[in-house]
């Protein structure tokens, strides 16, 4: 996997496993237990799938292999906890995640307790092999990106749910007001794209590696709902010219007319969010848009999208982490990108075919797990995630 | 709707409300709340559903329109609880039951007790009109009905998932060998079949009618795990003389190779029963199988399978009420069958094509829910209900 | 397969063979080359194809068998003109039939000829074997059976082509107008339906027996087409109390607001017919709807289609033949029904389930193809043949 | 559009038109009427409409709006023959090109001999603006793709029969063995790619500009049939780790096992070519593998395909033009890339998602139709075209 050094001693390695474990309950805690369950599109899995595939992660990677006499709470959970690893056997296939009741949510936080209890005596152990540390390190960013797809797939069962039940009446995620409009001027010539450094990365973000950018122009900050507004009341949606053919056709085929979660209703735009409908507040960023918008946004306005090395050279003067920012680069492996041996090696570069870079962080993207050579990837039509739009020109 | 005389007084169908609404609980007992919220396949609701369904079905057909000054518990679970009633508006599409984890089960507990509450107090008021009295029996028998659909839709929810959960560890439902292998002998003529009598029918059993049959020949008892397991073994599955053309395309997309629930595990076929996995009880009769199946298990015998008019004219005679059994009938209207008017006319009807009866009663009908004039219906491809096969010849 | 008695001698099978041979391509001549390849859905064949399956059919079932030395036109054909004999072997799926640009037409014709040729040297031979007799029987009126499908699959091939292109510029069916909107009324008892007598008939007609009817009325002509449009200027197509179930979702899905083939343009009802686009004729009768269409119709006139035994039994009174009546009765077997022996016993059997009969005949059917105990089937669904409505009450 | 210089004056654009238009027909030479028919899946478009599509666009984009007085050979051919203009009205749906039996291939030899006669004459009449001949130029290449096209449209549709009838007896396509297996190594640096020079190129193209690439080394021959049944009989096509996760799932789906054409007979790999079936060529380059199949194939080589940057950068110093290959590039626009105003601006910019570029040119690729900066693309999934592997490290 990726050649890093470890930034955490053994000790804070320990804290940070209680804390990122902890993170992944507290999210949850204000679900129902039948929110835990279901799954209303094949790309949302169940909050209680990913509190047992986190945990999963660990009891496979870790304690069956490096802690000796270790024996699995359940050996089916092997079948009904792994994502998409083709190297460990056979699984639930995705669609049907949403269709088993069991295991309960009680069997699932009592697996938790249970890892995390042989997790603690391991880590308390002995000294880490290399190979461990390396593994749990990427094992606890692995759980914070499903801390973040937590709050994407929780919003979208209760968003979609016509009773539109509230997940927390306060509001969950704080944002700026943007009404900064300038655009950041840069100069071409070589630079260097990404991880370099000492902490963690995954295996995409390397190797570093120079890369010739012209001049351009990149926004300070994000769209914002009040842009995105004008554009459709400008006809964006029915004018083809804005879209890529497949965009068209995704737009005539869904029906689309706005971002995910904005209803119209009594004559204003309402928006569902984790705390209930709200109408519309033109100063944030607009949110949950898919490629295809994103990009008719941008031809609208007679600009376009950044690719994914202008915003990594821009990124320490643009105003980033409150979206993910869709990119005009295709996800494809940076120059010497290297897969793991083993299972560990399916992690991403098995992915690089057909989907889109979005860079920087959103407000859903737990602390400490963002950085500018961070490389997130969606398929183009994809739009549950706290997904934004950056112009370039 | 149906012609027919009230068989019970008020006070009779009072207690009966009480009996037949508790025994929807009664059934939900031993689930735990994940339970209550899957939807694995179409056909299958969510037992919170028909929990609330049911309820609702009383609340729009009674309350709101007999009961004067009662407040809907919830407005929106009109929308949520309708289950093809065009007359009544938008509703949840089948397939996204299963999709919705709110309302809560505590919601709909707490539902339950509402309309009954509201219901009780209806029922004691006064004298109870015709048209109220012919609702709440039809409301009743609805109920019953779906009685029936939790222990089908409970077994299919738990009985596809990988870790075989146990729905209740003492054996749910007695049953009697079968040894009997005689056939008792019909003179053809003149018969008259259809509903007869002073209790509740539907719609669909009337008019009784006379039709003319000729000789036959129909079995004492269903056909056996025994009989069908020959049937397999000599190659049921893999000869397509025996199956209608649509039967024969059913076995290659489904790749069915035996009743649903059986499992080929170590040697031994074993069958998923309620209280877990079994080994195939041979004396039994057989269980979950299709139309298909029953037609081309009867053709490998060189026999057919009954009209739903041999049925009920040796009825009987017969033993029969372990098994939804498989006629050779379309479900059509009887003569001078008639639609009552509204919402209730939607009730059997508009479902008379492509349909195919069954008769008699299974393990899982509600006592007090079954006769010998019953039509119960189902598309040829369907094997989730309590399904089982009698020749003819 | 049937029992029935030859009705012709020899010679006259000889001579009744040249003649429906050559109306088969008569019907073809107004075809470009290019009409004869296409297949615009699954239901529809391509021209050719009808053309070398029914000339396959001849070789299969008696040159090959029967005809000592004969050596196959080409062995390849087998596979591609089997239209759905299991017995014999794999098979271009149905749906690939217009995907096969060879065997051309031009190939086609030879192999026509060549058949023919045998054929005619066959059938002068000696004496005709009885089994011989019986499929040289059954495949004149296989061959008369594609006929009508030539005749609605060109239909089908031109009038969804965007230039509409004509089939013959003369009328090619002359129709009655109807004026008589008398019902007969029959009296209730004891008939007897299927077929009787010395000719040839399927062995879906066969057992003859008695069935009980009750009283019932039945018109003397069919549904006009000024009667349909009266039904969708009402509304017909936008409530759905006159629709099946499945019907109204048909509608839905469909978009459909008419028959097939017809087109509202500038403010009028357009017919496409093999000669071309014409105004609505309402004096005749209204054709292409399905059954949904057609049962949605009787609905809203408050009556009912008739099942196929009481058109049978009032066949002599009634004017048929210009259609194919939708019945409301189900395709199933007669008591007695027995499939033949091999690829023969293939022929209906199989299908009798989820379709519908259609009683009578139509323009299209071939002369002395028709008898009032003539039962055709079709999914409900279909409205591609010339199929119209009669009332009954 | 593009920004360029014309490189023919008015005679040449004359001389080069007869020949680009008559080379279309040679093509179809051998064909069958009714091979210029069908449309045996959506990708592939009957040779009739190449023939006719081509001719449209001269016929809408140059005599339409500059040729006064020019009158269309038929109005409705807009509609049969615009293959995405959006900009240009209601068109044929893709998948159905293949349901038209009409316009006959008659009647489209006479409009491209209608279309050529009026665009003779219009060549003729004058002093051509700049934008009429930008457009013609454009026509002709594009009339040059579809030649492309035909050829592997017509393998398609005779290579898919089960009869597998013979284009032409003789060779088609002439091919240099394969023996050298060195690799080219090129040393980081800045380079510059995009077209550059005087003649014509595409949108795509343009603009000319830096990369920077790091050392690599890249192969001077494509893999042969040789190579790639090594990869097989390795085992390639059942090992997941070799494939992208899609293109896995494109595995099992599709039961891949071998390049399109490639039939398992008698013990021999056979090929499909359009001079017929014949064993397979080592020696030959591969052809017929989608991008999944070429990732895998160098990933199993431990290996990898060449961006779009690496080969043009190399491409004077390797053997390229008998496939088209895969490279590692998604399709997306250069810096600088501009889509043109109007219909011609639909050419290219609007696919610029989920699609891969192809770089070089195959055996058939019209002569004079390829240069090293041609970014050909088509969805990873495609295989039907002349595709090959390139390998790099």
């Amino acid at each position: 996997m990726q050649q890093y050094t470890a930034k955490l001693n053994p000790e804070g390695l320990k804290s940070k496993y209680k804390e990122v474990r902890q993170h992944s309950q507290t999210i949850c805690k204000p679900l129902e237990v039948e929110d835990y369950v279901v799954q209303p599109v094949v790309d949302i899995s169940p909050p209680k799938w990913h509190l047992g595939h986190t945990t999963w992660f660990f009891e496979t990677f870790i304690l069956k292999p490096y802690s000796s006499g270790y024996v699995a709470f359940n050996e089916q959970y092997d079948y009904v906890f792994n994502s998409y690893y083709e190297s460990l056997g056979a699984r639930v296939v995705r669609t049907d995640r949403g269709n088993l009741s069991r295991p309960s949510v009680t069997d699932i936080y009592q697996y938790r307790a249970y890892v995390d209890r042989h997790m603690d005596s391991f880590l308390k152990s002995a000294l880490l092999p290399l190979d461990v540390i390396t593994v749990l390190e990427l094992g606890l960013n692995h759980e914070q990106q499903h801390q973040e797809l937590l709050y994407s797939d929780i919003k979208y069962i209760l968003g979609h749910n016509p009773l539109f039940p509230v997940y927390q009446p306060d509001t969950v995620f704080i944002e700026r007001n943007k009404t900064n409009t300038e655009f950041i001027k840069v100069q071409g010539g070589i630079y260097e794209i990404g991880f370099k450094g000492e902490g963690f990365c995954f295996d995409n973000e390397l190797n570093r590696h120079k890369i010739y950018l012209e001049d351009y122009q990149i926004a300070v900050e994000t769209v914002t709902n009040q842009d995105y507004l004008l554009f459709m009341l400008d006809g964006g949606y029915t004018n083809f010219k804005y879209w890529h053919s497949e965009g068209w056709e995704w737009v005539r085929q869904s029906g689309a007319r706005a971002p995910l979660y904005w209803h119209y209703i009594d004559q204003k735009w309402m928006n569902y969010t984790l705390s209930g409908l709200h109408e519309i507040d033109p100063a944030k960023s607009v949110c949950h848009v898919n490629f295809y918008e994103a990009a008719a946004y941008a031809a609208w306005k007679g600009m376009r999208l950044p690719t994914e090395a202008e915003w990594e050279v821009a990124s320490s003067e643009i105003n980033w982490g409150e979206r993910w920012e869709w990119t005009n680069s295709a996800y494809l492996p940076y120059p010497g990108f290297k897969k793991a041996d083993g299972a560990i090696g399916e992690y991403n570069g098995k992915f690089m075919i057909n989907q889109t870079v979005l860079r920087g962080a959103s407000v859903a993207t737990p602390k400490g797990h963002s950085r500018n050579t961070y490389r997130n990837f969606f398929h183009p039509h994809h739009k549950w995630q706290f997904m934004g739009i950056r112009l370039a020109r």
